[in-house]
């Protein structure tokens, strides 16, 4: 009731404050029998860590996951994974400045109208530190999806002005954990990070958008009303801290276009086996398939066996040097300056965060659909 | 787990295939004592209707709202409210030469991957249609609304190419109910219609776009982690037949922003009391406002009082009376012709239903926020 | 949040009160693919009308069901079943002199303390009458669980004194509907009508105890914690209105005995394939099985192949013809006396809701087994 | 759906094995603004550590509970609870000789046939240790339930044949944690003792019964149909390992009563104001009562203002000394004699267990029945 859980079966409930003692979760519902590297969570942690980018924030957090729960030998026993993760850097009293004043774009206030109170270290609940959580949730989630051959790449694809124009199919993907924007074009990511070091610079912050594709998605996820595919994914979007907006396969542009533009017709095709990645010419003769794919791989909110594509805005971040103007909780005018560094730009921060939630919702509609029929095929293909 | 239901305290499930016996739900949840006006909800009901533009289809669907429980003498008992409507008009033989075909864009093929068998009269649970059912649930929901002031008002503000330009604080949102188009400024609305004329004429389709404003809505709405206000609306419009995208506030737009140019500072203002409308004067003296509002209406996924702002992206609808290239069961490459006339454009018709999605979130939210405190308000305020 | 529904894979909602136009439910998560036997259905809706025996009460209700969605051409979409049944003997202008009184045992007034008001016309949405849509979505459970060779099988076991002796593998079950009480042991039943026939001369009501037998439940259904087996079905049980108590296998007895006496050893046995029940031999051979069933089929939550067994305790009915003290709005002492005839026992029509029940959190369990293991098994064998 | 919570608004998720690293859990949806005990809940841990009475095993566990989110500067947040006990004495090496064998009377059989895996340590997640965490989540919902005015309190009531006789009434029972055995007549307790003593000198084990009353709970709690409150508290009751039954007011004695004998007639009365317990005489006046409690405080599913009573079977511990007949995975029959020392009765440790499960079921209560009606009553009262 109070938010705090994700997925119906593949469910995740999370917990902790940004500078209360630690964070962590409860992830349910992940099948028995899978085997966790759990070598790659840790990794994957890493990236969402404030200075794993030379463009992050100085704060230096260790992020070392624990689990409690769950697991045994590295196999998963069908049991709750119990995880957490502590706040080592929780220099609580780098804080007590913001207790009596509501910063521009956060939650402070409106925290108070809910709840009556606030913590006031750093955000609490509402700072963007709870995401490491999901990262934790998602990394296992993608280990089940492995299992079915299913991969999820997000990456930044606008800084500003700054756009990435080539179409995910030119895209090198695998580039782009190596640069720091997490941008795969070398062109583009090095103006890009060019222009979050000017807004650096000047005390200020930038917006920006991350874009993501699921490959070997079996069809027949996602459910025709209410928990449409896309409906969950923009949920899980929205729920990152600082997303304004989310659309799929041709978005908010197919408000442009005829049906005769944007309909992407049917044609008899061949896919690729997922499962069969060695294999170089492995593919399933005979599938039906779009000749175009501007749904974003997804009809009726169900899949359709194409890749899914999606976009999701960020806005700059709230916190900046420049100092603002804001009110104080005795309700006089005053003006904040931040102390401190923070990111001057969250989309390379939020690329594994994408991905996380993806996975996450993919993973919860996996296993959803093995009861959609009498007798459930092995894995929903 | 099959995605029909919407909500955790008020909570709609949903039934029917669109030439199916009937369609309707159950709305549970909904407090007792609520005073319902039930000529108003079948008033709702009566603009998403077929043919309640002279733009829309010509097909009539009687679409008459029973309601079977839950209300004595006009008052809700506290009990689930069920309710249906007769599939009056539903001439099933005109979709036999569909049994064999998969249309472009359609949920046709994918439903076969899903469920391994479909409806194929028209779309069956992956029509439009269903949404009558979230008119009635919204319709209500609004009602509850409604006694803490609260207002929630859609419109249309693209066709094509085709955009309203005014600021919503300059638009009289009264006039969109009678305009066909659904948008409030006449001269748009003019130019919108000659464009969904024209491609009716050459037998395509368009895409467009809908805005949505919520008035009166108290703080403190919303919940911080997955549950935020901004992320259960997104997950509701992207429910949506045919929405490709969501947006709050400044939406994409932040993506190319600065955060001195996005933030929202905060000021010391007044706020009208929602609740009493008839006082000219009647304000809130002393609350904390935002000078501006990129936010949208949200901090952090909790509503901070300002209005809530967001659009949505709609494609043109699938079918088209151009023939389109497709593929039938058997595999073979074949052309298909709709037979019939169509709705040109969607958006019109999904005014009402953007505005009862719109009101089944924030009714659930006004409830759960009952929960946050250890003595609740009464209103949430 | 309303507790009107039950499941969470498998779920029905049902609404409805005893004297408003109808009662009925939504059934979402039935597999498709399914073959129903609509008139099966109905005629396990017919067993539980008042009238469907002679001791039962004179009111005649049609409890004709109407199906509205999730079927074509009797198959299962895999969409939500809505279904409805009018009350057609709905003389609600035989409550009206209780309007203002609170009839013992009956819920009356803490209707009042909860909602604020209530539906004084013959108990509303408290009426035993709303279970006949458990029995729909019963019914449709036992066709789901009829494919993989499951039955459910209740019986009346005791009324006030009299209590029916033999051990369940004793008994010929499908005797039981030919009876009016419902009791498989035609001298038994006989003895138990005697005492129902002396309590309603007298005016008065009596309790009893009905039985539940489940065959061919395959082990590993039931989670090990909060959802056990045992406990979803102690609340499907306690659901059901005048239930007062629940136990499995040895139960309330257990408290009395040893380890040593009430501890079921392994052994290797044999088990018939429940879904081959017409070969007469057909076994399992090799099975791990216990020698004894003081279990009552179920080890830590989870069934373990052996037959379930389990007893519930219902209350006489509280409305009885002789006079009662009680108090009215006005806070006054007033005597009540009932008008009309009413049910001097439950437990004959309580048997095939308990059976519904039992149907329904079986069904659930079975789908939920599904998601347990990485590769599920196709029938959770 | 794998069963690890309970509750939706006030809700639990566990996670844990015996033997892993540790236990834990994370409460959602306690209010903000409630000021916790830390150490009480400490204290109630405590009560169900084995070692808490002479009687229990000699197995010493520190069972230290670390809260690691949701409170600050002891008043909670609104936001999750995370909190966790290490394993510390966890042994694994004792279990090596279970690894090839099923224990009768356990779940290792089944949990076999239900996620093709088991963890063989000492029962793993199916272990009595993991109510540990229940006993957490529900000291705290036994803070918030106090400021209401409302206590629970569970005691044992039979141990084999030894019945305590007393009505609640009658009892002291703030005698009973001074007793090793959980019962509040010191006569009875010491019989129930020397049984106790007596099976464990035989290598043999004893089963046992607990009663629990909950006294100034309001009127208006529990949902009319399947959410009713005995329905959910005998849900709660049977997630307890070894719970075989519950029965509430005269439970299965209703069973051989007559209408005229249970029913409990309504009468003008006094209630004490529970949020009062100071002043002597303070009393509700013009309350309406029942003159006897037979219902056991439970109307239709709802509370009606009397005291909740209710009780609870369970069976003798599976694990004795005496060598039983079992089988191996290799299907072979041998024979197994436990090592090390075991609870003989598990009802003293089950008593703070009970009452945590109840504390739990009745916090959500409470809370759900906030969103009942139009204008909350600020305590449900």
């Amino acid at each position: 009731m109070r938010g705090n859980s994700l997925g119906s079966i593949f469910s995740l409930v999370t917990f902790g404050e940004s500078h209360g003692p630690a964070i962590g979760g409860v992830l349910d519902g992940c099948p028995a029998g899978l085997e966790l590297k759990l070598a790659t969570i840790q990794a994957e942690l890493d990236r969402r860590r404030p200075g794993s980018t030379p463009l992050g924030t100085a704060r230096s957090e260790a992020d070392q996951v624990e689990f409690l729960s769950g697991i045994m030998d590295g196999i998963t026993l069908g049991t709750p994974i119990g995880f957490f993760i502590r706040n080592t850097d929780a220099r609580s009293g780098d804080y007590d400045h913001l207790k009596d004043v509501y910063r521009p774009g956060h939650a402070d206030l409106v925290w108070e109208e809910k709840f009556g109170l606030r913590d006031h270290h750093g955000g609490g609940r509402s700072s963007a530190r709870v995401t490491a959580a999901c990262v934790v949730g998602g990394a296992i989630a993608r280990q089940l999806l492995a299992t079915e051959g299913i991969t999820v790449d997000a990456y930044v694809s606008r800084v500003g002005e700054v756009v990435l124009e080539q179409p995910v199919e030119d895209l090198d993907l695998s580039r782009r954990w190596s640069d720091p924007v997490r941008c795969p074009d070398p062109a583009t990511a090095a103006r890009m990070a060019e222009v979050i070091d000017q807004v650096r610079g000047e005390g200020d912050s930038i917006g920006g958008g991350v874009s993501c594709v699921v490959r070997g998605l079996p069809p027949g996820l996602g459910e025709p009303v209410f928990d449409k595919l896309d409906a969950d994914l923009a949920k899980a979007m929205l729920s990152i801290n600082a997303c304004k907006g989310f659309q799929i396969g041709s978005g908010f542009g197919a408000a442009r276009l005829r049906g005769s533009q944007n309909n992407d017709v049917f044609v008899m095709g061949v896919r690729r086996d997922p499962r069969n990645s060695t294999a170089e010419y492995t593919v399933e003769s005979g599938a039906i398939r779009t000749e175009t794919n501007r749904a974003g791989g997804v009809l009726g909110g169900i899949s359709n066996g194409e890749d899914i594509l999606f976009d999701v805005a960020f806005k700059a971040p709230s916190t900046i040097a420049m100092a603002q103007r804001t009110v104080n909780t005795k309700g006089e005018a005053v003006a904040l300056e931040a102390a401190g560094r923070h990111d001057p730009c969250v989309v390379p921060r939020a690329v594994p965060i994408v991905e996380a939630m993806t996975c996450l919702v993919l993973a919860d509609h996996l296993l959803r659909q093995r009861t959609s029929t009498l007798r459930p095929a092995p894995t929903g293909r």
